[in-house]
């Protein structure tokens, strides 16, 4: 098997850190290449790094726990993206803007990371799947917190949900339409921004 | 096998319409019942209303065509659930709200179904695919259009986009963090209408 796959970096003992992110890395490869978690399997996902399948038992309990973790992995992905964004503007509206055309940018790029994290029904890990969709919404809540100012409206909430519904639609149903006469990221989050910001 | 299966109207032979529709029943309950589309099977859809495998044949070229039908006679209902609830107010306002209130309705109560028609990325029948997403659509365009009256606003396809993505991200989201504080349809459209209606 080794021979066949691509060179890789000799760290078959050892490192184990190093091994945990090679199996994360190859699981969340095969998710994007393949556009389904159901192509994780300890034996692909073996296969993708040149290791025996066993030795993925020294790092993850099981397959579901591999895909936990790519689930875990892309909402932090996720999470940095939209904060880094937020943090490269000064200005309140800006900053919301930008975090929020971020978002979209990761979602294009990277579609099934994406639908990964928000649309798998039954995750392995409850608890962890809910923290996992939650937290980019949280950045995105201070960011639009930080607009309000002074007088924060009480329908700050209410806000912030439709903002994450419209994202949320528009990065889902963008790609199942690509004939359709969509806006660019930046002019749909002016859209929605003009109204809810 | 036909001993173990729920008693059914005895139309083996002859009446092929209501054949075709008992085939495209069992494909719609296996999907809404196991949450995906892959449950159809030849074998599973004959097996669920009695019959051989090959008679299906007789109605459909194989299991992609079943799929195809399915996702037209699901956006079909749905179509056909909204122009309901527009046409039951008269008030241009209320004849909107009222049709995103049933969408987001229709997208509850038949979760597996509703995201057959919007998600799927590759269908087999792709014009036939993106049909079926924008009937609906055009739908609320006209509705829309109706609470613009006279002077139509040149934004009306941009709202009507927000709007579209919005309901969708709502549906899609929603059954995926059933734990969040969300508001319920009547709210969420109001909501966004408000802004956009």
């Amino acid at each position: 098997m080794a021979e066949t796959t691509a060179p890789r970096r000799n760290n078959r003992r050892g490192e184990g850190g190093r091994l945990r992110e090679e199996i994360l890395a190859a699981a969340s490869d095969l998710i994007e290449r393949t556009g389904t978690e159901q192509s994780v399997t300890l034996r692909a996902v073996a296969r993708e790094i040149g290791i025996a399948a066993p030795s993925i038992y020294e790092h993850f309990a099981g397959r579901d726990a591999i895909v936990d973790a790519v689930i875990a992995s892309a909402a932090d992905d996720l999470r940095v993206r939209v904060e880094h964004a937020v943090a490269s503007e000064s200005e309140p509206l800006a900053r919301l803007r930008a975090g929020c055309i971020a978002y979209l940018d990761f979602a294009e790029e990277q579609p099934s990371r994406y639908l990964l994290i928000f649309t798998r029904r039954e995750p392995s890990d409850v608890s962890l799947a809910t923290a996992a969709r939650n937290e980019v919404f949280e950045v995105l809540v201070a960011a639009l917190r930080a607009t309000a100012g002074e007088g924060a409206s009480a329908d700050l909430l209410a806000d912030a949900i439709t903002i994450r519904i419209a994202l949320h639609g528009y990065a889902t149903l963008r790609p199942t339409l690509p004939d359709f006469p969509w806006p660019t990221h930046a002019e749909q989050v002016d859209r929605i921004l003009t109204r809810f910001g």
